[in-house]
């Protein structure tokens, strides 16, 4: 079994998740670059990890001939000239989200992927590769809740990562581009449908800071979608109890809710504090398999020869919904896709 | 002590049960009068029950000198009328929700209750009687969870009661007047603020047969407040599990939820079907409590002279509100207020 | 509808809320005397509700010829000889578990309530008038779970309380007897079989002071009943969530628990410490309803002349088996019955 | 980075999952051999996965110069003469539990164990590898709940799976040896003492065919450890809802309970029964993860030189515990250690 020989490029949280897995956890794969504008982790890391290759110019990675494939999990506005770089240079591509901080850039991704149909592109929509997450999807395609009638998305990030919010605020794109992402790929997922029109709205419930960039802590969006399904979003950044992802689908036949309890692990604790479980605090603990799964189906679909579930126009649809909200929720006005 | 004596109109299932509650479970209270349009029923359950007066005539009943108050059961749009009527003959009165069927009828009420100072008037908001609805509250009002940011209520009625809503869709005002109001009145108690804009959406996803009266089979808005929280309400008749009346408040320093299950008991079953809970399956059922804590603070509040929390004005906005959701869904427009 | 004219003896918590429940809450009861040994506190508390009359001596009190029923809420090892003077001078007795702290003493309330057939005895088992406890054993009776094979039950006071429970501990009897008849009358119900073998252990975890009385802080018993069912009870008083009492009953085609988490509401809270309920902090709090409903249901036998289902043998093989279960943990040996 | 070359004996379900996980998802190691009576099976797998040695004699593979550890998953009463053969032939040695099916046959794997200092044993005890054990277990040595009082372990069968446990039952050495085993270990672990007096009863409750070989469809077990602790245990074989492993500790200060819903994924359904979590229907399911877990554990202390935590002496001990279990149950006496 040869091995696929992966660069990648960012060593932020996620980044670096992804590049340790890739190094020690897929008996099919191989971390054989890595590439990160900050030199001094770059060479601690992959010193410490026997990675063969380190860059810090993205362009000379790619550049590598050895290599088979690429994972980027870089700063998002760099997402869709990386992609086209590597998808160019002959490299299959998976991006984390989003695919781009605009509609226009989401085309340049669009563009690359269609001209190079013989490679693999693959958007980093970890939650459909969550077991509960997947198991919902099963269960709602073969009819067990009837018809969908209201999808309910809750992404919230624990009050204790407040200050990362902050110092990032001006650059994220704002609560819908940077977390409601999710969400909307999910709605459209599970309803299988498009939205036709979106209401928003939300505020600075605790931190007035986000107001100037006329973002907020906590927004929320109700859609009707083109089959009339309903979906019903919260973005926020206050949770007291911690990483909050939360879905249900309420159809005619049943209802389905996924994480409506954010638990860590099975562990339920009666103490002063009544009968409690523990939460996740973070993406990276709440959706640690998911990240795993969803890079060996990347790794699966470059062996095989498939194509995976997640399309490139899942990311331009994505964005594009997402900006409508932004929209609605900026102008406080209804808006119609 | 000397007991109340209390008439009561209307035997329907609820009209059934609150004159039950007078005639047997109140020390303090008498059921001296009942008064139904279907003489056959009055007389079987006067008979039964040993109620010193029967009427099939409403304005006969508030014309016996003995009553001390009258318990309002009777169809929506009869309420506004029949409580200027008691208040006018100098009778306490009790009236379920809603208070009146448009805002104009809420108005005829609001004038009575105003120039009958030294009587007593409550609204059947029971909700708010509810223990866990009351600790909410309490907790709430003292800061547990901070600033309220979201406030989302579900009301869902079993699709086993479907017959009894489409037989009475006509006459209900339609999802939002006929059951969202409960969650209105909850969003303005618990968020202390009225709200300033509306958008609601919608459709027949299981009963076509909704769609004639222009309404649906499940509804939602999402509101803002003046003080920028959110409301999103979801109002439906298709759960298959039960009757689902589920409240939360999101606040930045922590978060409740009311009946998230709505376990009928502290029961737990383990068997073929997984471990679960069964659920109430009506208002009666979940809400039995209320039920008798609204009317025994009426009865207080006569027997003290105090005057109750729920004042006719919430009945008028509430309705109010009703109307606004039930605009913007019509005109899928935003609305505001 | 002529009212029940009951005289209550014994002031403690628990006699305190059944005095005031037929002060105010029962519309066929009259709290018609009040006896305690405090005088003081006897006097206020009949001044304050208007009882018409008080006793510091229960002889006198049951001479009063008006009196139709006695509820006794005594120290334990009072009980048998109140109930069987209260049956002589021809009244229905009502008296809290347990029936007698000695086998020896419950024969005498055995003698007393087989000559007076015409009299209502009823034991107070408040458990079984639980609605969960009750549904439970409908659901049992019905064959939904099978055949019982492991009845459960844990009664674990809260460690709040520990200064209340070291304070009587010479008088209680110790664990089994205070605390585990509660559990042994439902294993008793639930299996509707007698236990043939038991051992029992336990220790003093926390509180050595305990072990003074050849007694435990908290005490296990394993029983096999004589159709092979298994019972495991627990009995404990350092629970630091609450007062926690939880019964589950395993049958070969179902399981059920009752109250597992022994919540206060149906409010979840989402904070700091997790995803959480807070529990019910005493029996008070716990079983307010069923102690409504047993009374309720003594006073229905009065009225019906129907005897009540907990008969005066289950208080005295309750107590038998408790004394078994003592015997086992004192001498660390295996007894049989 | 070298990989280790292991040779996996057993192809039943387990041992199936373990060499399939050594072939395919540990980047450290390599199913270098593999060993089944079953030629046809063994020849299938070995083919479908490039496994390079089949042989069908364990005394073969392990005379295989190159490989590095064998994995022992083949039945019980051959454990301990291979975790010898392979010790012998200087092999790192990983068994299944249990250790050997009598405590003659454990002194054996000892000795072996002793003799051969230089090569990792370990014994598959994977509960102690699932994250949520583990978190307990952290908890419990950190002092969160204080000194323990009691351990309760279930450990349930499905009822779906009794022709199989049927089929194996004159082999399997009863319920205690074969099921409660992991409990025992669990009990041991946590308490951080040994046993010191046992009780056990049961019956066939369901399922008579267990009689014959002194067995129960249901048995449990209640001991008392050195360091007074209790510990409860429960083993069965006909629970309707699935796969239950179900851990409580209550401690002075707080309980801790692992899996007391033994859910299959973080999805809550709503429909006809209820509000439910669907139960996860075997060990392979639940315990998916630790079986991963312990072996990456296993090839870690190959590769680092340490000693994993789980010694020979936990399976002779857990062993002999088992037996005495066995011993109070058929003798229907108390044993003490």
């Amino acid at each position: 079994m040869k091995k696929i020989k992966v660069g990648a490029v960012g060593l932020g949280r996620l980044g670096y998740r992804h590049a340790e897995n890739l190094a020690f956890r897929f008996p099919n794969a191989e971390l054989f670059a890595l590439c990160d504008a900050n030199e001094a982790k770059l060479l601690e890391v992959t010193e410490a990890w026997g990675v063969p290759y380190a860059y810090t110019s993205y362009e000379e990675m790619i550049a590598n001939k050895e290599l088979d494939a690429v994972l980027i999990t870089s700063p998002s506005h760099l997402h869709t000239r990386q992609i086209a770089q590597a998808l160019e240079a002959g490299l299959h591509v998976f991006s984390e989200k989003p695919l781009g901080t605009t509609v226009e850039e989401c085309r340049i991704a669009e563009e690359a992927v269609e001209k190079h149909q013989d490679l693999v592109f693959m958007l980093g929509f970890m939650r459909r590769y969550d077991p509960s997450y997947a198991y919902a999807k099963e269960q709602i395609d073969k009819g067990a809740i009837g018809r969908p009638v209201l999808f309910r998305g809750y992404s919230q990030d624990p009050e204790s990562a407040i200050a990362g919010a902050l110092a990032f605020a001006g650059h994220s794109g704002g609560q819908f581009i940077d977390m409601a992402v999710h969400d909307i790929d999910l709605a459209r997922w599970f309803l299988k449908s498009e939205p036709k029109s979106i209401f928003a709205i939300g505020g600075c419930y605790a931190h007035p800071e986000f107001g100037q960039y006329k973002d907020g802590d906590n927004v929320s969006a109700l859609m009707q979608f083109e089959n009339e399904a309903m979906a019903f979003l919260l973005a926020g950044r206050t949770a007291p109890h911690g990483y909050n992802v939360e879905t249900e689908i309420i159809g005619t036949e049943g209802t389905l809710r996924i994480a409506s309890v954010p638990q860590k692990n099975m562990v339920e604790i009666l103490d002063q504090y009544g009968v409690r479980k523990e939460c996740s605090q973070d993406f990276l603990e709440r959706f640690s398999d998911a990240y795993m799964a969803e890079v060996a189906e990347f790794l699966n679909c470059i062996e095989t020869g498939r194509k995976p579930e997640v399309t490139v126009y899942d990311g331009t649809k994505t964005t594009e919904i997402a900006y409508k909200c932004k929209e609605a929720f900026e102008k406080n006005e209804l808006v119609r896709m």
